[in-house]
């Protein structure tokens, strides 16, 4: 991978870093797409241009996921938020009882937002523990007859992840998918609905992508915005409207980018060692914590904190002056935040752990 | 306006011609934005740079369109479509009637979305003619107490648009304005809320813009997804969730261009110039024709069709090997369509007259 002098190590939580050569090649054809004298912005959804763009898109995804025909694969405008109202509208009737568990602020926000349209049974909530831990699947509590259970793989503010498919119930399980797609293999088939918005590991801000068991759409409710119902968009292609193309268009470049890098083996080996030298290099330390457990903690987002809270500022600041840039912790957690998406280089987390452990000679 | 070598006019009806001046900026700082190491793509909408480009935005707009604090402005995920659901859901109750006037497929669309949540009465519909012609004012059959009336003040696939604002009923007026939006002066106070998707006159397709007054927010219904209640994303400034940060970037460099060009009344003077010049190289021809009352006639899409169909293909291929391209028409009208977006420049059009000068003395 490279990385160019002018360019910084971003650790941002999203929207994030993207790989170089995707933007380096939006910026060489950002004027003149395919040699046709326009934009990829310019051009219709509908010109055959376009719609091999988004054909290819979707066979690579297909491929890199290896999702079966059993699924559709629909690119949505918006983000995850959007696909919170969705999937009830979607796939819950009216008056049924949706299964949500909680391990984090997104899945909060995806059951707050399903209540709108259902009835929620929360599954087991890690807010206890303040979310450093996943709640016993013993411990959940499974409505008797769920429209489905809903659940988010990676909390992205305290950095919880699943690192196997929760197995407990019959009901068709749908997965907010938006900070850990993409960065290692999944069982596609064990999901009724995965989602996830752009901005981490897909491409820019703007589309959502949505993998949903055929047999598992048809059923929209009337209140559902055409543009979320996934039966006519399916019947559409994702193009019943007009599709945010630029979004679209980097996603498939970021797909490809993928398969160039030797597919999700290959990544899903990179992001572990990525992840366990830095979790290392933190617990090595007795200036640095990470207070999450160990079978859960994220690949993709390593939230730590310094022994000295006053310090946070200085060590911010140092960081950036060195080119480690967007590494202070959510609000609601404070301290830092180190995300470790598939386009941080592991010479950006190299860097970070360098300049780690030259703060705490020098400050600790 | 320059117009670089290796450009096309791009004639296309949207996503459509965006200013050079633009992309080229865009291109500039793709790897690089405002020196930060990192792309527009790949930064926090809560981050001080993006807020400020945001608010920026606003500013610009507020200040093209003289837009007084009346009225929030939002900047909303997706496109036109959404917005479809988004005015009955936030607009009126369960239980309302709401006017709909059709004059072309948009407002049809428009009217079919709203009737999943409110009785949808349709005021007149110019389908008898064809969409050729606004149905008189007279003919209007508006309910009683319509949560609102709502219209389509130009319309793309016949290219009928109005050049006043309809004053016939007490009910706020809601215009979706996706393909007039920034083509003129207009007075936003005679309106309860304009619309607009951005990939004609405002950017890259992904967002919308939303002007909407302050006192018809707050009454969103339950089931309104949140990315599309007024009043949330008032309070959050369009960031209650994660926005299109690369659409709402290129809508703020649009906006400074359309400033940098000396703001609407230039630009509609600038339009409505190259429509008349259009329109009138058809009225001249015997060779080609325009369907569309004189009174209608839209200044941002003008389709027309040849006297001898059998040359259509021919045409296109010409005009396209002549760099016009786009300019086939709707499936539903056939013939031609030259779409005038503000990015088309004055030499564009001219180059088209040229062109179809000489295609008819050689072919017609």
């Amino acid at each position: 991978m490279t990385h160019s002098a002018h360019r910084v190590f971003n650790f941002s939580a999203g929207p994030a870093v993207l790989p170089e050569p995707v933007l380096e090649q939006a910026q060489a054809e950002l004027l003149d797409w395919k040699g046709s004298g326009m934009s990829v912005m310019e051009v219709s959804h509908r010109g055959s241009d376009f719609v091999e763009l988004a054909a290819h898109s979707e066979a690579t995804l297909r491929e890199l996921l290896g999702i079966s025909d059993d699924y559709y694969v629909l690119f949505l405008a918006g983000g995850a938020t959007l696909q919170f109202a969705s999937v009830p509208l979607n796939l819950a009737a009216a008056g049924a009882t949706v299964d949500y568990l909680l391990t984090g602020s997104w899945g909060q926000k995806a059951a707050a937002e399903a209540a709108r349209y259902a009835t929620v049974n929360i599954v087991a909530d890690g807010a206890g523990s303040h979310f450093t831990e996943i709640p016993a699947p013993e411990s959940w509590k499974l409505s008797e007859h769920a429209a489905y259970l809903h659940y988010t793989p990676n909390e992205t503010i305290v950095g919880v992840e699943f690192h196997s498919v929760p197995d407990v119930s019959t009901a068709p399980l749908v997965a907010d998918m938006s900070s850990t797609i993409l960065s290692r293999p999944i069982d596609v088939d064990r999901f009724g609905v995965i989602y996830a918005g752009a901005q981490k590991n897909i491409g820019a801000a703007g589309i959502a992508v949505l993998i949903v068991r055929k047999d598992l759409t048809g059923n929209a409710r009337k209140e559902t915005p055409g543009v979320i119902d996934y039966a006519t968009m399916a019947t559409n292609d994702s193009m019943w409207n007009t599709p945010p193309t630029f979004s679209w268009y980097i996603s498939a470049l970021v797909f490809d980018w993928i398969r160039d890098q030797g597919g999700l083996a290959a990544l899903g080996e990179r992001n572990r060692r990525k992840a366990e030298k830095l979790y290392a290099a933190i617990d090595d330390s007795a200036f640095y914590s990470n207070p999450v457990r160990l079978d859960c903690r994220s690949w993709m987002n390593v939230p730590f904190t310094l022994a000295d809270d006053s310090l946070d500022k200085v060590f911010l600041q140092r960081a950036a002056a060195a080119g480690l840039t967007n590494l202070k912790g959510h609000r609601l957690v404070g301290g830092m935040r180190a995300s470790l998406y598939n386009a941080m280089p592991e010479a950006g987390v190299d860097a970070l752990i360098a300049f780690m452990e030259e703060f705490e000679r020098t400050q600790g």
